[in-house]
């Protein structure tokens, strides 16, 4: 055990230099650098080095809506959980997951659809400005698509990252076609765990935490 | 979009077949494949079918605490808020994170050690049988078997899949070399996501919820 590293900041720091060091001569664009190393230290994967595609300037508009208090609505409860809260709420912005809420399913089941729609149509009447991270439901990215398509939302950006074997892939090449701002993994592979630490990438950049 | 599978049971049907599939001659012991295949079906990363290791006998053990009311540790809230709590407390068993707790981050701070630490000490003073599932912290993992050779602590399982650049793949090692019945993704790879994802496993394999 390398016991040189012990305190989390200090592992951290020596965690994002390993992987600028393996990426090589992989270099980015100094608005994205961050959260393609963020998303390889939540995964260990280097695979979303060539995965994870932007719109133009959608880190940077990101950044701004979270400065002036835009929401973060997420799929699960596991990203909701992920996410640094005590920051967003600096800016004025909380984090909301309807899709466990006892009436999402109740409606979910009258109207035989799934929760993970009923929850995206809630999200679209919140009114204030959203960040969309979904990292788990095809079908809330498909819902989203379908409500920007008919211009009954505009999200501020949509991170586009559910995981999985079936209409995964085919949701998010949707999200990149239909012109919203986005961040999208590229493929079967996302999670939870990626849509948090791509927010959390932007609320770090916004904080200076991370100088790497 | 392939709309033949439009219910989540559907689509996690599909999937998992298509794992299935995808690993072709590879076939697991009847008791390991649920919980390899719901790693991949977690993460749609096959990397999982190489690095998982299992103690002898581990699953069928930690069935055999879940089914007699153990209780499941968590070191992040991310992998407490997977885990599917519902199903869980039908044994009796309940989920903990200390981790987040304010009296945690005291304690660490007057001690100048981590809250990762500390949580795990406070857990150990649970009297019920544990199930430990560390996604995150490796210190948390370090913690762990340092309790285990100390004869301070004896978990039914110890579920080590943190992941991480730093002190992570050496933390996984000892915890295989320690003797505790075990769970363990060797290498980088893992998080609270692949932590929920095997807990998640053997409650479905309880409930026999799946027959795939």
């Amino acid at each position: 055990m390398d016991m040189q590293y012990k305190t989390p900041a200090e592992i951290e720091k020596r965690s994002f230099a390993i992987i600028t060091e393996e990426l090589g001569e992989r270099v980015f664009p100094e608005e994205i650098a961050p959260v393609v190393k963020r998303v390889i230290h939540t995964t260990a994967d280097f695979d979303y080095a060539d995965n994870l595609v932007f719109s133009e300037g959608a880190v940077r508009r990101a950044m701004d809506a979270i400065r002036n208090g835009a929401h973060v609505v997420t799929d699960t409860n596991m990203a909701k959980a992920g996410i640094n809260k005590k920051i967003l709420a600096t800016f004025g912005g909380e984090v909301h997951c309807f899709v466990a809420d006892p009436d999402v399913a109740e409606e979910a089941a009258r109207r035989k659809t799934t929760r993970s729609i009923v929850s995206m149509e809630r999200a679209a009447k919140l009114d204030v400005p959203v960040i969309f991270a979904i990292g788990n439901a095809p079908t809330a990215l498909m819902q989203l698509e379908k409500m920007i398509r008919e211009q009954r939302l505009t999200p501020e950006l949509v991170i586009g990252v559910p995981v999985g074997f079936v209409n995964v892939e085919e949701s998010k090449e949707r999200i990149i076609a239909c012109g919203v701002p986005h961040i999208v993994a590229r493929g079967r592979k996302g999670g939870s765990n990626v849509a948090a630490a791509i927010v959390n990438a932007l609320l770090y950049q916004l904080t200076r935490r991370e100088g790497f």
